[in-house]
C-alpha cells in the first residue's frame, strides 16, 4: 500500500479544533486537585513523577475518572423527556397486546461502572424491561442511556440496579420495570497464593435484579415472561442474589482484609489515604459516606500491590539461582534443539498511563539443545510476575520478561503477552471486548518465521476471551 | 423495591445542563438542511411529517448522522501527539525484543461506519497491528481513536483500512502497520424472494487487509505473525480480498440493481435523490465524487422498501383468504386446546424514530382447538412481512401481528418479536451486542402464566445473537 503524505496532511488541515471540552475540563479546579492527588499516589508508590512515561498520568487519570463518573451531573429527566411516544391501542389495562402491549425488553447493554468499595471499574451486562400503560412507550436507547448514568458513579451492583429501576419507573411511568444487571469484578492478587494459584485470572460474579410496580414482587409472573427472555444468557432466578445476601463480599477488597486479619494488614500510607479520599470528593461524593468510609485505604493496599522495587537486587536474586537450571537429563545431548513451550502463565499489571490495571497470560518459548531439562514452569512464573507487579507498559513487560529468560538460555526466545487491558474498557474509548497482544522475540526466533509459527499455533485461543 | 420520589427530585436538582453540544448542532445550518431534506424523504414515503411518532425524526436522524460521520472534523495528529511514549532499548533494529520489540497488535476493536455505497452502517470488527521502531511506542488506546476517526466517514472496507494503516504510519512512525477489517453489512430485502427466502437473515461478510512497511508485502513474514494471533477470531490469509476484486459487489445495493437488470428498476423519486445529494453534502462529501453517484438512488430504493402503504385494502386481501383457514381435520374436534408455535418467522423492518433498520424474527404462539389443522406458516410470514414493511416501531409491530393472528383464531395468542436495532448500534449510545425483545398478549396467554412459560421455553437461543 502505498503512503499517501498528502493525504494525511489533507487530514490535519480540514480538521477543526477537537476536544474543546477536554481543554475546559483540563483546567477545572476539581481536575486540578485530583492530578495533585494523584501525584502523592505516585510518589507513594516510589516513582518519579517526572518519569517521561508517567509524567502526564495524573492528567489522564483525573479526566478518566471525571468522565467516568459523570453520571454525577445528569439528569434522568432530559434523556426520557421528548422520548415517549404515544401507542394507540396501549391502555392501562395490564397483559394485553391492546392493553399494555406486553413486555418491552431491551438485554445486553454493555457497560462499566465504578465500585464504591474500591475505586476499580466492573463490567455490567444489563438487560431492562418494562411493561408500557398509560398509551405510551419510551425509545429503546433512552433505557440504555438511563442506566448509564447510574452507572457512572461509584457503585454497588444491587444499588445500581435500584437506582435504574427507581429512575425509569419515575421517569417513563409504565406498569412496571424490572432490572437485571451481570457484574464482573476483578480478582485481587494476593501476593503469595497467585504464585501457585490460578483461579485470580477469573472473574467475582455477581447478579443482581431490581423490580418495580408488576415486577416489584420478586415471584411475580411477570418475571417469569422477563427470565424466560433471559434464559440463554445464563440468567436464572436461582443464580439471582437475594437483598443484602454477601452484600459485603462482592469486592475483593473486603475478602482479602479479611483473609488476612485486620491484624495483619500493614496500615496504608496515610498521605496516599487523604489523597484518596481527596479524589472522592472531587467526583461529587461524600467521603464520609458509609460505603466509602474504606475505600481509600483498598485502593491504596491494592496500589501497593504495585510499588516500584529495588530492581537489580531482585534480578540477581533471579539469576542468581539460575545457574543449575539447565543441565542435560540422562539422555545424550545433541546439537539438535528443541521447541520449549510454557504457555497461560498468568500475569498482573498495572498500566502506568492510566493507573488502571491489565492482566492475562504470558506465553514462553525457546529452544535448548536436545537432552536438557526446560526451565520449571514456577520459575518462569516467577519471572513473570517479578516483572508484572509494578507500573508497567505491555511492551516493556514483553521485553523485559523475554531478555531475563533470554539470558537464563544463552538466545532464542519468543514471549507472547495477551491481556485485557482495564484502561481499555473503561477509559473514553470503551472499547470492552478488545484486547492486546504483544510479541518479544530473540536469537533464532527473529530470524526463523517458521519456528515463530511453530510456536504461536501452540497457543491455546480462549486465554484472553474476557470474562463474557 | 420501594420507589424513592426525593432521590429521583435530588437527580434532576444536582444535574448540571447536558447536551450543550447538542444545542449547539441542533442549531448549525448544515444540521436543519438535513432536517429538510428528510422530510422529504418522509413525505415521498407518504408520511405525514407531523405525525406524532415522526415529528422529531428528521432532527434525531439530522443529529445522528452528523455524530456518526464526525470523523470528517477529526484530527489524526492531535490524538496521536503526546500519547508516543519513548521505551529504551526498542531500537531501529526490527524483529528483537531489544530492537523493535516485535509486534503489538490490539484485536476486536468493534466499531461501526457508514456504506458509502447506501448510506446504511455497517459493522467492523478491527484489527490492528504496528512494529514499534524509533525507541518509542504509542497509548494503546490511540490505534482505536484513530481508526474510528476514519470509520466516522462513508466508507468501503478497503478504504477504510487504507486510510487507517496510512494515517497510523504516518503519525507514529514505526517499522509497519498491518490493519485487518472483519465487516458485516445487512442484506437488502428483496421483497418478491424475501416471502420465500430465509438467506435475507444473514449478514454479507467482508475481510479486507492493508499494510505497510515491513507489512507493504502481503506475502512479509510479519503478516504471519500477525494472522498467527488472528486465526482465532476466524482470520486467516486466504479468506482476506485482495484489493479490487469483487469491489462493486460488497454492497447490496449494487447487487440488487445488476439482479433486477436496471431496465426493470423504476426509477426513484427525483426530490428525495436530490435530497440525499444534499444530505452527502451537507455531511462534508462531495456528492459528484465516483463512488457517490448512484448512493441517493440506492438509499432511495432500499427507503421505498418502507413505504406507506393502503393499510385496509391490503388487511382485507389478507382476511378474505382466512376464512378457511381453519377447519377441522379429519379426526374429531374435542374441546382441548393445543399449543401451536410459529417460531423464528424472519421480518425487516424501518425504525420510524432513526429511518435506520431493524430486523430479526417473530414468533407466534397461539392456541387451537385439538382436531383442526394450524394456521400455514406461509400465511403468517405474509402477516408479519406486511406488518414489517412499513415505518415502524417494534411494540406497535408485536401488537399489530398479534391482533391480526386473533382475528383470525377468535382469541388467544402470544407474539414475540427479537430484533437488533441498526440505531442502538449506529446512533448515539453504540451498545453493539445490544437487542430488544417484545412480547404481546391476548386471550387465554394473557391470564395463563403458565401457557405463556410454556411458549418461551420452545424459542431458540440463538436467534438474536447478531454477526458475531
Amino acid at each position: 500500500m502505498g503512503l499517501d503524505g498528502d493525504h494525511f496532511c489533507l487530514e490535519l488541515e480540514n480538521g477543526t479544533k477537537p476536544g474543546g471540552n477536554d481543554l475546559g475540563l483540563e483546567k477545572e479546579p476539581k481536575t486540578i486537585a485530583i492530578e495533585d492527588a494523584v501525584k502523592v499516589l505516585l510518589q507513594g508508590l516510589g516513582e518519579d513523577v517526572n518519569r517521561e512515561g508517567i509524567k502526564k498520568t495524573p492528567l489522564r487519570v483525573a479526566k478518566a475518572l471525571r468522565e467516568g463518573t459523570g453520571g454525577y451531573k445528569q439528569k434522568v429527566k432530559d434523556i426520557v423527556q421528548g422520548a415517549l411516544f404515544p401507542e394507540v391501542g396501549l391502555h392501562d389495562r395490564v397483559g394485553h397486546a391492546g392493553g399494555a402491549g406486553g413486555l418491552v425488553i431491551v438485554r445486553d447493554l454493555d457497560m462499566f461502572s465504578y465500585c464504591e468499595s474500591c475505586l476499580l471499574p466492573f463490567q455490567v451486562k444489563c438487560h431492562v424491561g418494562y411493561v408500557p400503560s398509560g398509551e405510551q412507550v419510551v425509545g429503546l436507547s433512552k433505557l440504555s442511556r438511563v442506566a448509564d448514568i447510574f452507572a457512572k458513579r461509584l457503585q454497588d451492583p444491587q444499588r445500581l440496579a435500584d437506582e435504574v429501576c427507581s429512575a425509569l419507573h419515575l421517569g417513563i411511568n409504565p406498569a412496571g420495570v424490572a432490572v437485571i444487571l451481570q457484574c464482573w469484578h476483578i480478582h485481587f492478587p494476593n501476593l503469595e497464593p497467585v504464585f501457585h494459584d490460578a483461579k485470580h485470572q477469573g472473574w467475582i460474579k455477581v447478579l443482581v435484579s431490581s423490580g418495580s410496580g408488576v415486577f416489584e414482587n420478586e415471584n411475580a409472573d411477570a418475571w417469569c415472561d422477563f427470565l424466560g427472555l433471559l434464559k440463554f444468557r445464563g440468567v436464572t432466578a436461582d443464580k439471582i442474589l437475594t437483598m443484602d445476601s454477601e452484600k459485603k463480599s462482592w469486592c475483593p477488597s473486603y475478602s482479602s482484609s479479611v483473609a488476612k486479619g485486620s491484624s495483619e494488614l500493614i496500615a496504608p500510607n496515610p498521605r496516599m489515604v487523604a489523597a484518596i479520599a481527596s479524589i472522592l470528593g472531587s467526583l461529587g461524593e461524600d467521603p464520609s459516606r458509609k460505603e466509602l468510609l474504606e475505600t481509600p485505604s483498598h485502593f491504596v493496599r491494592w496500589l501497593m500491590n504495585f510499588q516500584n522495587t529495588e530492581l537489580e537486587m531482585k534480578f540477581n536474586g533471579f539469576t542468581c539461582g539460575i545457574k543449575d537450571v539447565l543441565k542435560p537429563n540422562g539422555e545424550c545431548s545433541h546439537n539438535h534443539q528443541q521447541l520449549h513451550a510454557e504457555l497461560s502463565l498468568s500475569f498482573w499489571s498495572q498500566c502506568e498511563h492510566h493507573l488502571l490495571p491489565f492482566h492475562g497470560v504470558v506465553h514462553i518459548g525457546y529452544l535448548c539443545p536436545e537432552g536438557f531439562n526446560p526451565i520449571e514452569k514456577s520459575l518462569l512464573q516467577s519471572i513473570v510476575h517479578f516483572y508484572g507487579f509494578k507500573l508497567q507498559v505491555q511492551e516493556r513487560l514483553t521485553r523485559q520478561i523475554a531478555e531475563t529468560v533470554s539470558s537464563i538460555l544463552g538466545g532464542d526466545t519468543m514471549v507472547v503477552v495477551e491481556a485485557n487491558h482495564t484502561c481499555m474498557i473503561s477509559r473514553g474509548i470503551e472499547k470492552l471486548g478488545s484486547n492486546t497482544a504483544t510479541i518479544a522475540v530473540l536469537g533464532q526466533f527473529s530470524t526463523d518465521p517458521a519456528i515463530r509459527a511453530l510456536f504461536l499455533e501452540r497457543i491455546p485461543s480462549s486465554t484472553t476471551s474476557g470474562m463474557f
